[in-house]
């Protein structure tokens, strides 16, 4: 998940979406009376149903996202590990007999180099001590000198506080954004709004404190739980805005930064080196289980295989990835053939660039009505009560059917939302494509995600299979629906 | 807190000690009958109730922990820090109007370096890829080549295990010890039982590990919660076995080559680069409110001023030494001077030598009928139960109206042990001295200590008072009676 796109569609679904129960219970009579549901054919509703018991009971999605994450590592845009994933994957979907074929994708390629910090003067300090700051570049910081810079640090806690400062007291200095991750926000399970709340300092910090001569900007880590944790993310840069280096700080250093400077002069040393190369050739694994009526009509089931480089990219998203592929995987198995294509997408570049969504889509900008649904999977693989539907309200009723198969594991909740579910497919729902994505319980990827903690430990096999579950019926059922989707 | 010696005790507390409950409670009345309490003097009760409750309104403690962590920071033995924790603490207690001396001690002189590890061979990497490893040198280690040393890794559960290996199969090898903490046991409380267990690994491997012909030894960190943290602490080296670097690697990281391992070859660079400088002059800082009727008997409250050099040492141990401080602090607020002399002694090198506990009973060899008592608080601050009482039984009565006037505060519970109970007073506690711990709540404790998330946001305010309170009234209390303990 990347650094505003998706979570501010989510802060609004959570702003603005009424909540449409798929099955009968006491949340769908609170409703206005809905429209009917659609039925389906009892031998489809069997398939579906065993295509869900199926995924509860399979391995495969844990394995693959063990693979990806153990085996081959972080997959930072144009890095080998991204490269070797692209073709680890492809190689699994052909020997599941899909139509594989790799899209060009030219993607940003940015590379992460030492980064330092340290306080060479605060009220105290004993002669000759400093105290280190654990700091990760944003991407794509442009670096400090190599030896790094050293100016004083001046504490914010939002941007109205910034401005109220002014040129005077900014110019010269780095800016420190101590933004705190609401985590009872968190924990009431909207882990997405704490996330845009924070977020917006690092991905917008950089410009608002170079327009006042900040030497550099720091925002305290966008995410939950202070273990120390650096959470690194993107950065936006603007070409009328001189590019300043971006980074973030963890919560404790936050923390220590802002007791000292409350007493008096903090100076901090920061040196980042990370290098920005030119764009490189990376690539969208595409694989097809061809549809037996409708093969040109195509339903999409993705994820992001490119990950930030700290941890190993598990919750985000190897999982999701991961999801994708059982979905294939299990219809195999159980040799179910849709209706429709399904279309697995290991999307590359979801974090910082977007180059694979929007490239799919340009290419296949002139094919879009066979574009019959959309999901991606990009919210970590915390147990899921349902999924989003971003949807028009004619479609609703055909979900019904797919939410009561779902609704034994508990996952029956069809949340409509009016904005995109996923930053990958966001180009298509804007299109008019019908989007859907898990609702998952995100109490837990907020801790993580970003973070060198982002790895396979971190991933409950249980919730992993439940997500699959969500997803296989989800896309095998609009896959294989007598009508496709009104849009 | 240190390796084991204080765990290890308190481990044997959690199996034989009994519980005895100095207030009139269900606990209480479960025992076979106890001893009647000594009544002490209405006026003493009165002043003991004060110091409570002036000790639970009092940020004394928390803005000490403050300063030692933040505007002081990491004190490892023998740094600058640490001379400056020595310098600053000498100059509160002067500011209170106490005897100050520094006594002498010889420390280890150890300062850690480089420290990376990285994977060059595993299962299914991509040419050119690597998987880095998070790692911390424990103290006193060796360092590797500055080049770093690669070889490949074998994982073992246990000693008997690595033992099974044999010298052929270990010879040339880098030994990673996988032994989980066991988290279930701290969440039940026992927290010191836990950490027992995974110590033993990081202190006892090395030499484990060297006996086979191992050219390192790494051990999954010795603490519990991971989110990529690296646990520092302390190694042992035998004479009569070669020195093997050995560090500390993420319970992730464990995991990781645990996962590759079990695949096939795997093998790991080291690059450690700690020096082990000549043995360099420090100090206890030992400071006396002068007792008004028999100044020369001594009742000892303390904590350790060094710290290990990642966090910056808040739960271990500013937060012990802040409580001792508190003490005398609150005596000077309420105006009491107690009969015999309460002595502060925040101890140097604790974590990695113990000297200045050894110096201090050295030094006092001969006075040491004059110890009247000994506490120290060196498990964190959490919220305190009540207190260990290593003491013979006969001092039992004696303490149950102090624990009375800690019931209050839900502190009331006196456990006698068996054991030392803090590391530091343990050569007092084992010539006889009756010695005294605060029963913290250790469920957190061992998620940050020896990690570099040990830092001042994870002091409870609230807790850390309440500490305070169970050291003053003990210390006070026992100072202000009318006989002495028995021992």
């Amino acid at each position: 998940m990347k650094c505003g796109m998706s979570a501010r569609g989510l802060l609004l679904i959570s702003l603005f979406a009424s909540v449409f129960a798929g099955s009968v219970s006491t949340l769908a009579q609170r409703q206005s009376v809905p429209a009917p549901a659609t039925t389906l054919p009892v031998e489809l509703l069997t398939d579906l149903a065993r295509l869900r018991d199926a995924a509860l009971s399979s391995d495969f999605a844990l394995r693959q996202t063990a693979f990806l994450c153990n085996n081959i590592g972080p997959r930072l845009s144009g890095s080998p590990q991204a490269a070797r994933a692209v073709e680890y994957v492809a190689g699994q979907m052909r020997d599941l007999g899909l139509d594989v074929r790799l899209e060009e994708v030219m993607v940003p390629h940015w590379v992460r180099g030492a980064e330092t910090a340290s306080l060479t003067r605060f009220p105290g300090m004993a002669q000759g001590t400093t105290q280190k700051i654990v700091v990760t570049a944003l991407g794509p910081s442009v670096a400090t000198p190599p030896e790094g810079l050293e100016a004083p640090v001046v504490v914010v806690s939002n941007f109205d506080a910034l401005k109220q400062l002014g040129e005077e007291r900014v110019k010269g200095r780095i800016v420190l954004f101590n933004v705190k991750f609401d985590e009872a926000i968190q924990d009431q399970g909207s882990g997405t709004e704490a996330y845009s709340q924070a977020v917006a300092y690092r991905s917008g910090g950089a410009i608002a404190a170079a327009r006042l001569g900040a030497v550099a900007a720091l925002n305290r880590s966008a995410g939950s739980t202070a273990f120390r944790k650096p959470h690194t993310g993107s950065v936006r840069y603007d070409d009328g805005v001189v590019k300043i280096p971006a980074a973030a700080i963890s919560a404790e250093d936050a923390e220590l930064i802002a007791y000292l400077a409350a007493q008096g002069e903090v100076r901090l040393r920061l040196v980042l080196t990370p290098q920005t190369l030119p764009d490189t050739l990376s690539h969208n694994v595409i694989a097809d289980l061809k549809g037996s009526e409708f093969p040109e009509q195509v339903v999409i089931v993705s994820g992001h295989l490119d990950s930030w480089d700290l941890g190993t990219g598990a919750l985000d998203d190897a999982v999701g990835v991961a999801t994708a592929m059982e979905v294939v995987n299990l219809c195999r198995r159980l040799g179910l053939r849709p209706k429709r294509t399904i279309r697995v997408i290991p999307y590359m570049n979801e974090e910082n660039g977007l180059r694979g969504g929007v490239t799919y889509f340009q290419n296949q900008r002139s094919n879009l009505a066979n574009h019959i649904a959309a999901i991606e999977s990009d919210l970590g693989a915390g147990h899921p009560t349902g999924f989003y539907a971003h949807v028009v309200p004619a479609a609703l009723p055909m979900l019904r059917p797919l939410a009561e198969v779902l609704h034994a594991t508990g996952a029956g909740i069809v949340r409509p939302v009016p904005n995109s579910v996923g930053a990958d497919i966001s180009p298509l729902e804007s299109a008019g494509v019908p989007g859907f994505a898990p609702i998952t319980d995100t109490r837990h990827y907020f801790k993580y995600h970003h973070t060198p903690a982002d790895t396979f430990d971190k991933v409950d096999p249980r919730h992993l299979a439940e997500n699959a579950a969500v997803v296989a019926v989800l896309a095998y059922g609009i896959a294989a629906m007598p009508q496709s989707l009104p849009r």
